[in-house]
């Protein structure tokens, strides 16, 4: 990490809606990837089980974008992350063991209750993802952060552009965004690259610090 | 904490309705008190920011309501509302730090999970606040009192007449409840004195042991 | 429990269906314990409130099916439970004192969070319940089991039967329903024979490793 930088911006640097990648995968990635660059969407987070795809994403756009490792639960998770290359890694837990396994390699670690944020908050992060925020509701966007008004926290899940909006006017800093840009609600195969764009650039404005 | 009495009975007294005070504030409080106290609301909860109003409120009305601080999350914020003569504290989550800083003003501390409510009750406590309880649902109402036969559970939140009513069915000791009372659903400034009354008097009927 | 055997095999067998008791009792028990038998439902929970029907339970049933006890959240609960001859233990949290008390009784113990699965798996449990499913949603069904492929995930509550499912596509290894198959929606007593028979029927299917 780097000094005087928050462990958010050393992670995905300006940008504050991070795209998360299906497990599924996405057919033509290589089109989607240039589609979510175009809008402006330059920070990527592939599941761990996606963990082997990293180095061809790091060298086709890893100049262009940050691309980090997400979905991650244990320490092992996190070493497999670092090695592929990984620029950050997302933890939806946290815990002494995935911190150490990071390294100098950003990690967000994360909760989904009050006291799961607060835990995070006491190893010293100034960050915490909130996973899966959709299974709080739209209340919980408005009742968490003002508990936490020294903290930046990220909710994570299958946000739609109004609850990330929601989030953000409550006091998050940034958001990870699974499935809603890259897929279709009903879950089979993903977006055409025209949908992709569309749903992209509903984003985009959120994506400025 | 007096001797014999539970913490809850400590912090609030004979009270089952704790009314929390927006974070926006109320323009005219004094007004919003006396009408509270007029319709036996007397346990009154000021989010941690609004810390600074405590000396007036406590001067003006402390001899006939039960004035604490809620929305703490950790020991600091415990120390401030100690220092501000909250006759009780609220905290939505737990720790022995917290405890620490509570000396012998009646702290009621919580969690959301059943895990995080056996966690409140293994540090010894009789009590358990809930929160938000609003982010779970009504069946949640319903499956964790059971599970907690021995302690006294306060659910915390948005929670409407009839969702006290379910958690009280269930088993609940009192309600910590925000906003419905002195705010319309939009969340646009406050309620109108006699629309406060009409609120404060659906709940009086709860508000007692 | 028996070398090389999960502990949910140890505690349920082959059944992947575990039917919760109404806290409030059935009233013809043994009518509906061969409504059940017959359904091909051969694993019950009683929570730790019936302890005291177990003996007799077990007198008339034990060979046929697997009986177990749940609701326990602390040791002693865990105590009661194998003292009474539960085959099974359920608890919705975890902790090393539930382990200790549990001795050589299959022990399944739980929480709700991502987080609170991970602390189940890290005390070198290979199984988590996931208590109460039903209060987060859905969505919760396909966000959690993703992020712990290796471990078996149960989750409980009032689940019907399309939810347990849902938990199974995304990689659940077994469910404990709640109500749904001995209680009407409305909570009011308990099904008559013929509807308990139809509603574990419709689970019957899912009953299957």
């Amino acid at each position: 990490m780097m000094g005087g930088m928050s462990v958010l911006e050393a992670a995905v640097r300006a940008n504050r809606i991070v795209v998360e990648v299906p497990r599924t995968g996405v057919e033509d990635w290589v089109v989607a990837a240039e589609v979510l660059l175009q809008e402006g969407l330059g920070a990527w987070a592939f599941p761990v089980e996606l963990v082997h795809l990293l180095p061809e994403v790091l060298a086709l756009h890893g100049h262009r974008a940050r691309v980090g490792v997400c979905g991650v639960t244990d320490a092992e998770g996190v070493r497999t992350a670092v090695a592929a290359g990984a620029h950050f890694v997302l933890a939806p837990v946290s815990g002494s063991d995935l911190l150490a396994g990071a390294g100098e390699v950003p990690l967000l670690t994360g909760g989904l209750t009050p006291q799961e944020v607060a835990d995070v908050l006491r190893t010293g992060a100034d960050t915490a993802l909130v996973a899966p925020a959709d299974a709080l509701g739209a209340a919980y966007a408005r009742s968490l952060p003002p508990l936490f008004p020294a903290a930046s926290l990220v909710p994570w899940g299958r946000l739609e552009r109004y609850q990330c909006d929601m989030w953000f006017q409550a006091g998050a800093s940034a958001a990870v965004v699974s499935e809603v840009i890259l897929r279709p609600e009903d879950g089979a195969g993903a977006n055409a690259p025209d949908e992709v764009a569309r749903r992209a650039a509903s984003f985009r404005p959120l994506n400025v610090n």
